[in-house]
């Protein structure tokens, strides 16, 4: 059951941040890049307050037995208090969506129609351990001309308290609303199920995290949801592959960054390169560390190659990994690899090593995945990457937006319509 | 209690939906165009068919004792059918959204980046009374090149079941695969409930019709809902308003078509043009057989010229009246008028009559609504007016598509990235 408190202090907050939304669609850019390089130079300067905070955050990790890895997620230093003010930079330096003007006419009868970018509103990030995040959409959120609810881990309640102060005194002072930037009051799950019912005062909810978090917000919030980042994704080497390239680029895929929603989880092999791929591929991914989970045909060519496979399941297939493990399997033809995508792949990014253009051309045509890569690795799929300066995180839904989110996919539109006089006859 | 042979029928159909889905996707605009143009000649060719179904729907209506303005919604001619038709050649000639390059760039590593549109996959319609809404959304989802799921109401069950069997065989015999466009099974809200928990199977439901039905889906749906249609709609006559120009507005506004979510459901007027408007727009708006709600002063001046004037509460402000009715209220500012519109407005369509460029300029910036109209009648907001040459819907929500749906919004995006071996460095 949720405390009636907790609720009622969810909802003063998002009532807050819808008033300090209506401050913030209208102001200009130099207002709003104004006050993100206020909050970058108040980040360096109060970093002491921050990694105080972050200690008491750590202390209380270290006493619940937080394993090493988590700690190192949770850990801020002055370089990393000094990446997220940079940041704020970065953000500050990008182009101002709001306003710009998405498409336009003069109608036969003399109207003028503007479809204008305006920013959504009230934004909420729902979000786990690393603090980074905190200033991360804040400054995004800010910079798109929206008010945003953050709602972080308990983990690192300490330290989002500390970087929210900070960011709000700093915003504040550059003329920002008061509210702007929050922090949802609340520990455990309670704050998530009050924010999920605020239809009408909270514009869109963005979970970012495991796949269980996603999917409780996505299944319960009335609030419209963007979905993002869970990655099962899949590198298909066709027949007609270069096998330098599928090598290097299956190797890159899975082994560049494990822990990520673009590592490939999957490798489909075409049965006619899968003789003299397997025995160079084999030993290569498990020379970095790589555990192949395999149907029979791999298992046997491991068997082959001296490398041990560990026989695959359907739940293999399934599995977003995110380690040193990769599901291989043999597939008779792109269509049998394309028919695998569809049934297992979480539709966020799939890739092609393939020479011929028709191949090219037929995988990217039935692959409905956000990005579909042709010779490309599959950690390419990123909103740095793709030049778009900034990421509020991959979206692997197909409303609003789809595949790396930038600041233009924080926003909405409104048209503008402009006569003198028109009436409808 | 949801009948779980109700449900898995629904779910049945779903998955042929989504199969279907998969074979339209790739479809090039020729076969879309030679389905739609098929469809529309079937519908004439097979005109009795539908006209005998649509007099068994009228005489179980007649038996239920149905109001004559129901009756007339359900009701289908020739002419009727001829129209929809029509309307399917329109679709068919209006350009494919499918594969169009939204944006594009090549990366400073060579990598060549193109967002491409794609249909969004399976389409559910929610919708009420009018059997034309069966074929308008289906051509629209089959150009969009979506499968679509029919759920119409139960009053016009037999003519919607014999204009989607005409549309289904012309459609196949015309190369669509043969589930392309399907009716959701099932009476009552259970295949609603059926379909709101398709996460996965539908990607979007787009509900039509009455608020009630609207909040309904939004806020019980697990499938993400596109939000259309309810438009308590707002002309603000400004202190610099042509009087001549607010009068015609306001008239036309309110009484063009006063059923439709685009009509006005509330004028306000600035207290400084009060005195000289109101005696000419009172009588103006009794002539037109309009029932003025409002405030004190505007009572007031109705009494002043002779005209009834029902006192206005609250609930006036907040009613989409949909009939000869309006909410008039007097207002000291314009900001008060913004003030008035960001509390009662539904966000569909709100209108300024000014002469003054920076009370457009400050109106525009602060009305958060779909539309915004400066000296122009809010029945405008239409996406035949607008130049898109079809419409699914009015979105009265930020997310993915906002104002008139045309066929780009009935379709997402994907990344297609092209390199010629690139790995993560």
């Amino acid at each position: 059951m949720l405390s009636e408190d907790a609720a009622a202090e969810v909802v003063a907050v998002a009532r807050r941040a819808r008033e300090a939304a209506t401050t913030m669609a209208p102001l200009p850019r130099a207002a709003k890049d104004a006050a993100l390089l206020a909050m970058a130079a108040a980040l360096e300067a109060r970093c002491a307050e921050v990694l105080a905070a972050n200690e008491a955050d750590l202390e209380r990790a270290r006493a619940a037995g937080t394993s090493a890895a988590m700690l190192d997620r949770l850990t801020l230093t002055n370089e990393r208090v000094t990446a997220m003010a940079d940041g704020l930079r970065e953000v500050a330096a990008l182009p101002d969506p709001v306003g710009e003007v998405v498409r336009g006419s003069t109608l036969p009868n003399g109207l003028e129609l503007r479809q204008v970018r305006v920013p959504l509103g009230v934004v909420g990030i729902i979000y786990e351990a690393r603090p980074n995040v905190t200033v991360d959409a804040a400054g995004l959120c800010v910079k798109s001309g929206n008010a945003v609810l953050l709602r972080g881990s308990g983990s690192a309640a300490s330290s989002n308290q500390a970087l929210v102060d900070i960011l709000a005194d700093a915003g504040t002072a550059a003329g920002l609303p008061a509210d702007a930037v929050q922090l949802v009051p609340g520990a455990g799950h309670e704050s998530v199920k009050a924010l999920m019912r605020l239809r009408g005062l909270v514009d869109v909810l963005i979970p970012r995290g495991g796949a269980g978090l996603i999917n409780a917000v996505v299944t319960e919030s009335q609030v419209p949801v963007i979905e993002t980042g869970v990655g099962n994704c899949t590198v298909y080497a066709d027949a007609d592959a270069d096998l330098d390239m599928a090598l290097a680029i299956a190797l890159n895929s899975k082994t560049h960054r494990p822990s990520v929603c673009n590592a490939a989880e999957t490798l489909l092999v075409h049965a006619d390169i899968a003789p003299e791929l397997l025995p160079r591929l084999l030993p290569a991914l498990a020379g970095a560390g790589v555990t192949v989970h395999g149907d029979a045909e791999v298992t046997a060519a491991g068997a082959g190659a001296g490398v041990d496979v560990v026989p695959a399941t359907d739940a293999d297939w399934g599995t977003e990994y995110l380690s040193l493990d990769l599901a291989v399997a043999v597939v008779p033809s792109l269509d049998a690899a394309v028919a695998h995508i569809r049934r297992w792949s979480s539709g966020h990014t799939e890739a092609i090593v393939t020479r011929s253009q028709p191949a090219a051309r037929r995988f990217v045509s039935l692959v409905d995945s956000a990005a579909v890569m042709v010779n490309a690795s599959t950690r390419f799929t990123d909103g740095h990457q793709f030049g778009f300066g900034a990421e509020i995180g991959i979206s692997t839904q197909k409303l609003h937006a789809r595949g790396p989110m930038g600041l233009p996919e924080l926003t909405s539109t409104k048209y503008v319509v402009t006569g003198d006089g028109h009436v409808r006859s």
